[in-house]
């Protein structure tokens, strides 16, 4: 049985929602599983001293022009949101507070949609509810070993060297991007 | 009559070395020729406030193992030169010193190649005459007019928007990075 390859995304990045909807095809093409690990990339930009890229000279302008053509490109539904970027705290709680696996992949992709395609601010605790409570999750956003083991995990993620969003690793292997899809398929048939 | 892809980089740019491997051959697949302009980082990172990929902290360790798997993934020779990264002003200032066009894509080729597979610090004058010199070429690396000629290629790339290399504009249309060499080749067929 090969492992998962696991999948680290932020909730408010566009790259990230692009990648969730085709890395499940991806990964079970070539007989894989996905384990999801949202994150903060705030928390990476803390490591690496990045900022948003909305907020960067030059690069901002063509990052805005990008997400548009690449969700395009990909044929997948997908809008700037009118509060962008946003703390996704809340969402990655949310997640996390959700025991079963499967459900938990749900809401992320049930979050993911809220935001980028009908602008729904996920940054806000009621908003994120709302998303789960159309799953049937009610999560208890306050609860303090919830918000100790989110903490846990996006600590867990920069530990790992994630500093972006997509990143993915498949057996020790890193790819950030999800321009990376091609050599990441690749490697997935023969590691090169 | 198709206008030429506008063709950005720096010298000193892994991404930029392996776009140059290909892009004349995408860009006469779809009956365009490519115009190079030879640009500095160090000017657009002055403009976004970025710093070199290898001196920051968890992105530039997963640069340098990609640029080697990038190189890998397209089947080109490079390595990563000892002196990494370096100023490229003098090689910049070669290429516009040189009229003939076709002469100065085989220079730029050539700068590429002594960089990035020989190992050669190209950030050198001396270094730069020798590779222009193979080429029967014998550029004034001190002529004021080419320096001023250089900053103002420069300055006007910056002012496109080129923030990064390869930086490749397409009828209007910016695409940064070899990993957008696909969305670029649709949108030579197709804009979309």
């Amino acid at each position: 049985m090969k492992a998962p390859l696991d999948f680290y995304f932020d909730f408010s990045s566009p790259y990230g929602y692009l990648a969730a909807q085709k890395i499940e095809a991806l990964a079970a093409k070539h007989g894989r599983g996905v384990t999801w690990h949202p994150m903060l990339l705030g928390a990476a930009f803390k490591a690496t001293g990045a900022t948003p890229l909305p907020s960067i000279p030059l690069k901002g302008d063509y990052a805005k022009r990008d997400f548009l053509r690449s969700a395009r490109f990909h044929d997948i539904p997908f809008r700037i949101p009118d509060q962008f970027p946003i703390s996704t705290l809340h969402a990655c709680r949310a997640f996390y507070a959700t025991a079963d696996s499967a459900q938990a992949v749900r809401l992320a992709k049930a979050l993911y949609k809220a935001y980028f395609v009908d602008n729904v601010n996920i940054g806000e605790a009621d908003n994120v509810l709302k998303v789960a409570g159309s799953l049937g999750l009610k999560p208890d956003l306050n609860d303090q070993a919830l918000k100790d083991r989110t903490r846990a995990e996006v600590d867990a993620a920069v530990a790992k060297g994630v500093f972006g969003s997509p990143y993915i690793v498949v057996d020790g292997e890193p790819f950030w991007g999800m321009d990376r899809f091609d050599q990441l398929e690749r490697w997935m048939k023969v590691p090169f």
